[in-house]
């Protein structure tokens, strides 16, 4: 590829370290004590953890001259240092490859964004290699090594094993993104799906920041969703979790691309609406921006489409804190810009269907645009880096 | 209560101590080499940890003669000794209140049942506690302390507060049961879901040990579920966790005590399917043992009640599934009984609605008598005793 290649790994294996890290990363700077406090960890094992990340230069430690004491010397803070590493996101849609180049931070330095318009996995592949050399050409000229790559794809994707088991928009199948992309660039690869590449953002920078249970669902050309649950996205055990798009609300509901009846991405996905908005307005609607027009300009029908939509993600999301019982809910993606057509009714299908305290859970919006979900891609890659455990390893084959 | 009452707690208070003792008494006898491993800990937190647990008679070191080596000492095995102190675990259901006196192994060495005719929570905690002193007459027989009391109810119950807040069995709304039974028995208590209660006792003795994610599904009465993520019970923010009952699958189904239409339990509790065969059949049909045989009989309609409560619970299970992707759902409780009438739809309509490879979660059936529920209640006692977390201690008030 042409970029410095180095296969630098995090300087210590233990849970502890990591756990520190990561505290360190999403609430400090913080003295040593709050981090021990925060992680729930001994004074003795902080330091211990510490120490070669200290050597390492991933964190620093400098004095607190905001809080110096009147007598005697100010509290040390430790923070990490975004400059001392670089990371890859991207997030592939069926449309388009979204990257962006981020430090250890998680901040992003740089970004970038290609059309798609051809969904087989070699073009795919080569698109996205393309994206990640000129992301790297730009880590160059920082003089920072780019120590991974995130890659986040919607669907059924199994992050341990690196594979895209299924994506309906890319149309794939059982294909082995992380080996190849390793082999194509060069990087360690880590492979996620797209939902909880964000939540993992969400989780260390975002709304999710000191929760230990929440969910994030995403509305747009699917119904996506992750959780965290004690603390951690959960991945599930044969690589299917959150797919409240495929939670069956109505068996006499429309089909699904899955093979059943009523599911919630079939009445609130944008194909969905679109076909339906087609059907009751009968006119050639291209495209969600025409449904919303439609709905807005008060085409008779219209907004029936969207509240039958918001309703039924309502219901999802009730299953969900049903089932969980999270303390937080945040709706983001895509499908947002119409979130005025339906957010009475998920809010009213969602308090009807909660039950009992479940009902209390915390439903909130955050508008996130791609180049956040590519930052979740980096997220996931900085999260396999600082846990030593990336999905595949060039040459690892 | 004329019984011995002492108000002992656990010498050990950190996390890692509660995790190796879960650790030996889930998979013991082990080496603290093993019992390291399996828990995920250092030898040297290990032997922390077991030291005062050693001293205060709760595990024990033996050597192990069955694998003494041809030169040199055997190797030591960790166990817990479970005859060091005893618990009581109460499960309270609509009709009769089922108690066991269980040794710390959670093992049971006495159980007891009493029907229950009022269902007001006076007459309740009265009946419980004529059967907690009953046990309790029985552990001073065997010249060991009761250390805490588990007690174990249906529906809405948040195990942090002590509080019953919705139980559709006894018609209870925010009863404060844990402060009320501890001032009645002069027990350290602690009050959880049923169903979240017996998933202990799965996940440390049962069909989930060596699982980090698996549900309990249970159907009778009510359709209930507890989840383990992470390897941890789920208990939801706000209380409420694993309500599968009140997935709602149909908007056009039958109303459901809920509140809502075409609940899971609305199709497959119970009373819903005893209305269900009165209607169907015109018969007069008392209790589900009637509903049964009905349908063994082979009366018009009757098979087709139970074929449609399988699918509905085929249908949950695939959103427990679906949602988070456990290694295994174990199928419970005293509907089991009719098992043979649903197995199949229930199996069926789980394999229609599972997304892609969560059809590969192992869905399997396990009987329990009401006697391995109260255990469950026990265990969650044992729980909060080596947690030091019972939710009310007597005079906590």
């Amino acid at each position: 590829m042409g970029s410095t290649s180095r296969t630098e790994t995090f300087p210590a294996h233990t849970p502890a370290a990591s756990q520190i890290f990561t505290t360190v990363l999403s609430h400090g700077p913080l003295t040593r004590l709050d981090a021990a406090r925060r992680a729930g960890l001994s004074a003795a094992a902080v330091t211990k953890a510490v120490r070669p990340l200290l050597e390492a230069g991933y964190l620093v430690e400098d004095a607190d001259e905001a809080a110096r004491p009147a007598l005697g010397r100010p509290a040390n803070l430790v923070r990490v240092d975004g400059g001392r590493a670089l990371f890859v996101g991207v997030k592939v849609t069926g449309d388009e490859i979204i990257g962006v180049l981020t430090d250890l931070c998680c901040r992003i330095r740089l970004a970038r964004r290609v059309p798609l318009t051809d969904r087989a996995t070699r073009a795919v592949l080569a698109s996205a290699a393309g994206l990640v050399q000129e992301l790297r050409a730009g880590a160059d000229d920082l003089g920072v090594a780019v120590l991974g790559l995130g890659i986040a794809v919607s669907g059924d994707v199994d992050r341990a094993e690196g594979v895209v088991r299924y994506s309906p928009f890319l149309e794939w199948r059982d294909v082995p993104l992380a080996e190849l992309a390793a082999m194509t660039t060069g990087l360690p690869v880590t492979l996620d799906n797209d939902v909880r590449a964000l939540t993992i953002a969400e989780q260390w920078f975002g709304a999710g920041v000191g929760l230990s249970d929440f969910a994030v669902v995403t509305v747009g050309a699917g119904i996506g969703c992750a959780l965290v649950v004690h603390g951690q996205v959960v991945a599930g055990a044969h690589g299917v979790a959150g797919e409240i798009g495929h939670v069956a609300i109505d068996p006499a509901g429309p089909p699904c691309h899955c093979g059943n009846r009523g599911c919630v991405e079939a009445i609130a996905g944008d194909a969905a609406i679109v076909a339906r908005m087609r059907e009751v307005t009968g006119r050639p609607v291209a495209d969600t921006a025409e449904a919303v027009a439609l709905a807005h300009q008060g085409v008779a029908g219209a907004r029936e489409v969207y509240a039958r939509a918001g309703e039924a993600i309502g219901r999802g999301i009730a299953t969900v804190a049903n089932l969980l019982g999270p303390e937080r809910v945040i709706i983001s993606g895509e499908g947002l810009t119409a979130y005025d057509l339906f957010a009475e009714q998920i809010r009213d299908s969602f308090g009807a269907a909660a039950f009992g305290s479940a009902a209390q859970c915390d439903v909130q919006t955050r508008p996130l645009p791609f180049e956040e979900w590519a930052r979740g891609a980096a997220a996931a890659a900085i999260q396999s880096f600082i846990t030593s455990t990336p999905t595949h390893r060039p040459g690892k084959g």
